[in-house]
């Protein structure tokens, strides 16, 4: 099983994720919301690249049934019922809704993610272990796309994919029919025994993490004791804060507060049961 | 000052370095191996693409002046006097010669970085306190360029930016007129006052650093007590390894080793005096 990270969305390409398992991190704030929604009852979540777009899916569905949410420059888009801060996101609002929802970078990072992976989730700190549960049952090479900030690498994403790659290694070891050594790269101090590009791992037979997996865990480890430093470390959470969003940021720092597995499937979000 | 981070040489644009301070870092080997000819008293080194290319160089120059150097798939040239192993440029060998140089990664990064840029230095551990004086006497914004392998990020370049920035940070904090709270980011756990994007960063007034600086930061403090062990983290570093160059990674791990400054120019590296 070979865990690999894409930086930003923009770095995608159909044959990085094609019959893979693929992870969107866009954690300030599009995944920690669209979890948020789902884990508070809402019944889907639409993603959609154009506000344009969300008036017309609007349209299509009965009044009271939906919610139109999201974002641009970080503030509510003028029409829609709810910006895209978590928190606003609560069951009195969304419960049995549809959740139509427009942001920068994650709308377009998960619609590039979908074209030809196995499988497409939403991954935040709030379902960490969740998600890598539901990961390792599923036993494919898994991608971990951050969506980065227009189009640049994000340390927020980065650390969240870290998060994941370290809960894989910890799963990983705890298998019954998986010694220690069977996780390659990061967990070796001497030569390893596996090249990717070269020989053909067998799944299942080994965890093994390319390059930018080790380099993201490497970042997860450094704000293990405070991911909520991690993400003032990073531009686009200090923006967040100046913009008055400091308490999103809290709450988006939290680690497995939510039990929930987002997937995308045919244009929507739902939590898989 | 602003220190950016390229996880890839092929992500090197004209706008991302025009101008600015550029640091080449494929530390596995090709710029290990050109520190350490230069400090061994080679009169320049000339990078070329093409392993056709190094024998048309050659062919301009007297006899007993050059050697040709470099690797294909980490392994010697045939008919070429040296591989890509730093160990072989010794001062008997290299002494007062032009070394022509092929690599898989690092000569494309280098002429890549090269077009634009104010400057293009070339980085390794060994020289790492060298280099990030010469970078903040001249004060410019900063990128560090990781060559990557083949085309993906590499965790050993990475690691070695990493280490650039850190030694960029001390610096700063021991200018005498600059106070603590104007490094900006990597040191901060609160909201911050710059916004990279969106306003202006007086040049010597606040070291500011991106997402991707202040992650390979991270990875470079992960590694500080034991950067070897970041290269056998690496899977280049293993590849390399396995192929019998283990002692070229404990000499490309080595830390500070070497007070050079190579900088490339007009198609040739030479010691900065």
């Amino acid at each position: 099983m070979k865990v690999a990270v894409i930086p930003t969305a923009d770095a995608v390409t159909k044959e990085s994720v094609v019959n893979k398992s693929v992870v969107m991190f866009d954690i300030l704030r599009a995944s920690s919301t669209i979890s948020t929604a789902l884990a508070n009852g809402c019944k889907e979540v639409i993603p959609v690249v154009e506000v344009e777009d969300a008036f017309a899916v609007a349209k299509t569905l009965s009044e009271n049934t939906f919610i139109i949410g999201g974002e641009r420059g970080a503030l509510k888009v003028p029409g829609f019922h709810l910006g895209n801060s978590p928190l606003e996101y609560t069951a009195d609002v969304v419960s049995g809704k549809t959740v139509i929802l427009t942001t920068t970078n994650g709308t377009k990072a998960t619609s590039r993610a979908a074209a030809g992976a196995s499988q497409v989730f939403i991954g935040s700190l709030l379902n960490i272990s969740a998600l890598a549960r539901r990961i390792m049952e599923q036993g494919k090479d898994v991608v971990l796309v951050c969506a980065g900030t227009r189009g640049k690498f994000s340390l927020d994403d980065t650390l969240a994919a870290g998060m994941m790659v370290r809960e894989l290694v910890q799963l990983w070891r705890n298998r019954p029919d998986a010694p220690a050594s069977t996780i390659q790269v990061a967990e070796q101090n001497k030569p390893g025994v596996v090249y990717l590009d070269e020989v053909p791992v067998i799944s299942g037979h080994a965890l093994v993490l390319e390059d930018a997996a080790v380099a993201a865990l490497r970042l997860a480890e450094a704000y293990l004791d405070n991911p909520l430093r991690g993400l003032y470390d990073c531009l686009h959470g200090q923006k967040l804060a100046q913009l008055g969003f400091a308490a999103d940021l809290a709450y988006c720092a939290q680690v497995d507060i939510l039990d929930v597995v987002p997937v995308y499937q045919d244009g929507k979000i739902i939590i898989e049961r």
